[in-house]
């Protein structure tokens, strides 16, 4: 069983470079299935149900999400509904949409959980304590979990790679925007890194104009983060091949693809 | 001009790292200048006078710091007299040592240059503000310049690479302890990385035993973060190629030496 | 029923001034119960068992905590036997100590409640969940139920007042060591005050040497915060009369004692 | 020489309860000077050029700014042209308007300076380095200097007054929206409170309408703060009465008016 996953989706210039490239992707690595982090998706911001449905078309299982979730309003019309979309299962009670699904692959269950931390970010309910109660429910039908734990500090994300190593296949790291370059296998045989990146602007800053991130650290003033559309782009996944019987990961790869890594089929 | 860049050496683990590698290291590389951050040298938390000597001996030329310098008591003894040694830059007025040093490496002069990020840190002088400052100071010496950006947020050191490109040689972000693989040259010339990532345990959290670190999340309880000194280690690290004569970059190329990727000579 | 509440007690300083003040302010007020908040009990970080038995001995019949409930590592000895103790109830699970406790005051049961906010504050469980099932709890066997709220931001303090509004006795808040001027009593009957302010040193910052945090704050250097001990002391309560059979509010009245404000008998 | 300084006015109920009261407040104070903390007076967030002069026809000297400075676009247009405006000193370089602001009040001269924390807010210019040079700045033109400083954390605006003891007339804080009883003259003759207050709605949340803050806090969904214009209103100031030639505070009282605090002429 291979799972490509793609980071935070920023924009036109990330949906761009996901039209382009799944195929390419597609060809090279033939994953059974296909997860994309779609929180920034539309114009850095949340995401649209046009949006949500283009991904699926394209060939995605399942869309997470993590703090943008509800950035674009006429997301409360349509999560309910969006069986394919998961946003943190550890947001609250009273939040719209559910955090963990199940998706039969080529006759194989998979489940898919999204969660997020709250070191430097809000504080919403445990994720360790959720993730254990998540764990549970997902083993009582697979053996086959996937993880995107969508968190800003370093050491939350190790931790929590520790804390669900050998009870889930893999975990990824999303939010940073930036590609670290730990990716392994844990101990345990789950597969783990830090962060997998974004897809979209390769010269702004997380995604955005640069000038605009500039003025607002220089000067602190509000500031509009418009998505960089005129520089040039990249996309940053992650390809894991898992053991169908027990779960265990058994390779990870990172995919980078950007004019200094230029993608080779 | 290649100067090598070792990222956070943490405890005694990252110490014996850089006893075995930096030989090999220096045999494969051949820079000719090294910088270690050995901001958590001492048990994960500052520096000693005898490991700053320690360092220099095995052949470091510069040794930068970050939020944990004032860990160690015994830093406000000999930091005013370490002329290796440099500390954030924009750390308000009244704080010994310096942030800036000016190296004659066979006839050539490089400026070693040390900043903090506020992001998710302490709010001490504005790092852009004071970049300005060193810059100038620098240039009229010399235009090899290399600064240790120690900051947490992949927003302000991605900011800060496009804010000195084509001012500076390298940028090298740290405080992470999470190896980034974005490493690249800017279009300005300025060679980049988010973060170098760290030396010493491997799997810990950021260096520290990793069931200190989930008693912590869990409970929110105080822990003793001590080093974690049962398990493998790694040696994260950078080697710039600098044009001597115009101070670009013209290669970037990261260090990555664990039990899943094997150092070869 | 009358209860008097006094603010966070502030190392020796603060408790010379309970063992001063107390015997009068039972002269003056006539209260049926006392409660001390005793976080800073012990030299401003956290309580031991002697100085917890002797704020008993002097009277108080519940102490309550707040965010430094750990710092004195002898508390993880006692707290489990200490039946007055309450420590945030919202502390996750894992945490030994309990949130709430009940006493029996001349033949009449009354709740007291600890908890504590997240915002500006570590990501513990969430109080607004945790006191509706701690209301719930108390309402089986008491009208009368007291809530110390220890938390930063007013926002978040207004916001559980108005939560509780009806429902609890009387809230006030503890934390930020100032005595705010806002007492009331709500329209569904609850009394109300964002924070009842510190007992100790006069002339401190918080209760710390002023020179201390003022070099803490600017040069960000590490500075061992020692109590004022030289200067002037106040003491800070809240006194409010309960309605015994339907556990509302009658009246709420501030007590701040200072050489600005004279003690009258 | 008496200042009557109204704490942050909330939207349009805080407009109504100024133009109500501030008749009242000069016929029972007799001020000198009226000083208006404006930063909230357009529906809770900024301020508008219309508001602004509104608030000089009804008798203002000075208004004073905080974080919420920006929030409404067409400050930019006005506020360098806006006389009798200041926002926080320390916003770093590059922002429009100034921090410091002169006035002839009936032949005496009287320096009126705004500065913002940094505690829980923004990491902008240190505030204590630039009160030193605002202070240096203004004694040399008169003695009577009045500071609002605009910060969350009690332990900031406390160090704050220490630092400025004995050099300004007066400190008032602001921001929290909730008044403090600690009101006092420090030993160096500066007339002190932690935080005015706020004028506006008296039954919100800082202003905002309860269940808005509410459902943010038990939910963390995203929700617009609608300022609370259904419910009852409140002002707060605070009185202080200056000695003209030393600038020493001689008298300082604390303004509440609301359905608790009957305005009495
Ligand atoms: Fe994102
Ligand atoms: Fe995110
Ligand atoms: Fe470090
Ligand atoms: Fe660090
Ligand atoms: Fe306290
Ligand atoms: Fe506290
Ligand atoms: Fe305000
Ligand atoms: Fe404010």
């Amino acid at each position: 069983m291979k799972i490509l996953f793609i980071g935070d989706v920023v924009g036109s210039p990330g949906r761009d470079m996901i039209q382009e490239y799944l195929p390419k992707l597609k060809d090279k690595y033939r994953p059974n299935m296909i997860i994309i982090n779609g929180e920034n998706a539309a114009s850095g911001k949340g995401i649209t149900e046009k949006i949500y449905k283009q991904f699926l078309e394209w060939g995605a299982h399942v869309i997470t999400m993590g703090n943008h979730t509800w950035d674009k309003k006429e997301i409360f019309e349509f999560i309910d509904d969006a069986k394919n979309m998961i946003r943190p299962a550890n947001f609250p009670e009273g939040n719209p949409g559910k955090g963990i699904t199940f998706m039969n692959i080529n006759g194989t269950k998979v489940a898919v959980i999204n969660l997020q931390g709250r070191t430097f970010l809000p504080a919403i309910d445990d994720p360790f304590q959720k993730v254990d109660e998540l764990i549970a429910e997902a083993k009582k039908r697979t053996n086959i979990i996937f993880l995107d734990f969508h968190a800003e500090a370093t050491s939350e994300k190790q931790a929590m790679g520790w804390y669900v190593d050998g009870r889930v296949s893999c975990i990824v790291g999303t939010h940073t925007h930036t590609q670290t370059a730990d990716e392994r296998i844990l101990p345990g045989g789950t597969g783990y890194i830090t962060d997998v990146g974004m897809t979209g602007p390769y010269d702004g800053v997380l995604g955005v104009e640069r000038e605009l991130v500039l003025k607002r650290f220089k000067t602190n003033l509000p500031v509009r983060f418009d998505i960089d559309k005129k520089g040039r782009t990249q996309l940053n996944g992650l390809v894991v091949t898992i053991d169908k019987n027990i779960g265990h990961a058994k390779k990870v790869e990172r995919i980078l693809i950007n004019d200094d890594h230029t993608f080779f089929e």
